[in-house]
């Protein structure tokens, strides 16, 4: 259990039975998670939400349902945390939804979507995750390589060797950091390729030993356990390569490790990876790779709006290396796979990944 | 690699060559594929694909270019068998485009839609699965209990013990067959839960501890891995208990690991488990359980619209216990998911699945 998450819920239930005696109605403080209270940090490298608050009332018409509501959030998640109990957010809003089920004809909750925005409501007004409240969120992404985990789960200890996981790997749980620590660690760099079946065929190859890297995949957009893991290992001092699709989701993917995202700014700098270094595929590839050529594919109206959307963002547009791309993609109308780089042959992709670490042939 | 298949495709190619040398046209025999072609074998209690067959020429304006097709997957999974390497239906797709990619203007393969197909067909005229060739598909779905899989993959021999992967469990892989072995097994049972999100809070409760079983969730459809392990599993005199949402996609998850589906039908028994039986969540639950009546969603269309097509299958309305479900779905027009279980309390799911268990209260 996160004591720093337990101190901060019961700060904030204090500070409201504390207004209730002084004979004022409680109120919640939280940080705006508008567009407009978004912005890009150039010292952290990362997208994060600004200074700008808003108080909650209870004593408020228009606010005392959201406020009951976070406060009930708030004291589920303190019960989890003292049952030392884990569930998701589905599992959450049934047991707001039961709270009041008994004797009260009204929901509390009504739809998930309501407690969904409340939760981010609470990480960002407490600066804390919602790891630390026991809330587990999907999981998705694989790692093998040589670094061995201790997981402190359910009362066990287990120590987990990430070079001993056969055609698997180790899937990246919800919550690295609660309970988990990295025991020992012995690799040059990580290797993040966006699909699982290119991750699949580059385990198969031992690139991981061969090479001495940990291999990842998000299995496309990373989850919020994979870019904390990314985050934790970034700060062991590892380079991280990211390997993704030359298209809108591709490059979604990087930026969403390398900065966040706007819709995910709120987070801030602990899911960021500003280090990440971007290793293909590239339209430049295109030209380098003879038989790439024959293997692109026409680029869709979301890549050419994406790229052009890119242009117009200060955090990548600094970037002249990007500029570059992305105005190729304009002007060729082309995008390309990952998986087109074993076109030729299997074994090809890792060869391009060494040439293209060897040389330093990497995209900001 | 697997021998009978690389022996099935050297067959395939001597047949198209002695055809050759006798002067006709080669041939390629198929089983049909269609709606009319897909029967449910009550011998075998699983919908596969009838006896109709198909005989496509090469010799023949409108078969030319599937028949060319179809041998050149025949072709490069060979090579792949020879070569010992795999790879995803995607990157056999773009291998296949840059065959021809050097010298002729047209492509082989223009979407990778034809080569699926052509997989399927190969997969019932030669009665190999596409795994037998070295193709990986999608994988998802975890497990985790007193079970240690052999793992002979990329030339090691991994052993791995499912009792000991802490809060990730053993992430299934594509191929459970071919360099994979079940060594020790020690369970019970094996649950299948839908979500992932319940089989982290029965993993949590260390659920497969307690009741020696082998917990399991494919996360929702289940990947033909899935299947093939669940098969195995079901061979070894395992009871296999499922745990869905009582949805449209709840049955469909269910009834797809139990018998199949209409368009996977022609996968047919090595990827069904008859065995099967249903523990919940079922609308007599929400009678049952008194604080599930909160707890229940309004019936979309989708899952009015499935409890009706599903009352008309002979291979489900052959149940009376189904058909009451299904009717009692129609009147009440509710549902419920399983992460309901969890609204009164956490740790509830657990204790229903024992009773289920114990009071063979299940469906068939």
């Amino acid at each position: 259990m996160s004591d720093a998450a337990n101190s901060k819920l019961q700060a904030m239930g204090k500070q409201m039975v504390n207004e209730v005696q002084r004979g004022e109605g409680p109120t919640f403080e939280t940080v705006l998670r508008t567009k407009s209270n978004t912005i890009f940090d150039e010292g952290m490298g990362c997208l994060r939400t600004g200074e700008k608050k808003e108080t909650r009332k209870f004593l408020s018409v228009a606010q005392a349902r959201t406020f009951m509501q976070t406060v009930a959030i708030a004291a589920k998640s303190r019960q989890f945390l003292k049952e030392n109990l884990h569930t998701s957010i589905r599992g959450l809003f049934y047991q707001l939804k039961f709270t009041l089920g008994e004797d009260i004809d009204e929901d509390l909750f009504t739809e998930q979507s309501e407690s969904n925005a409340l939760i981010e409501d609470l990480e960002v007004a407490l600066k804390i995750k919602r790891e630390d409240l026991n809330l587990t969120t999907d999981r998705k992404g694989f790692v093998a390589g040589p670094m061995t985990i201790m997981d402190k789960f359910g009362g066990d200890d287990t120590l987990i060797d990430l070079s001993k996981q056969g055609r698997s790997g180790w899937s990246i749980p919800s919550d690295v950091d609660n309970g988990m620590e990295i025991k020992e660690l012995d690799a040059d760099y990580v290797l993040v390729v966006e699909k699982d079946a290119l991750w699949q065929r580059l385990n198969e190859d031992k690139f991981w030993k061969k090479e001495n890297c940990l291999l990842v995949t998000p299995k496309g957009q990373s989850t919020r356990g994979t870019r904390r893991l990314l985050r934790k290992l970034a700060d062991k001092k590892l380079p991280i390569y990211c390997l993704m699709d030359c298209d809108a989701w591709g490059w979604y993917i990087y930026w969403t490790i390398k900065t966040g995202s706007m819709n995910l700014a709120y987070l801030g700098k602990d899911f960021a990876v500003p280090e990440s270094k971007f290793l293909g595929v590239t339209m430049s590839d295109i030209k380098e790779f003879d038989f790439l050529d024959k293997l692109t594919i026409k680029a869709k109206d979301v890549d050419v709006k994406r790229a052009e959307e890119m242009l117009g963002y200060p955090w990548i547009n600094r970037y002249a290396d990007w500029v570059r791309e992305l105005k190729m993609v304009l002007k060729t109308r082309k995008k390309i796979e990952q998986d087109a780089l074993q076109g030729q042959r299997l074994t090809f992709v890792g060869e391009y990944i060494n040439k293209k670490i060897k040389g330093k042939e990497w995209l900001s």
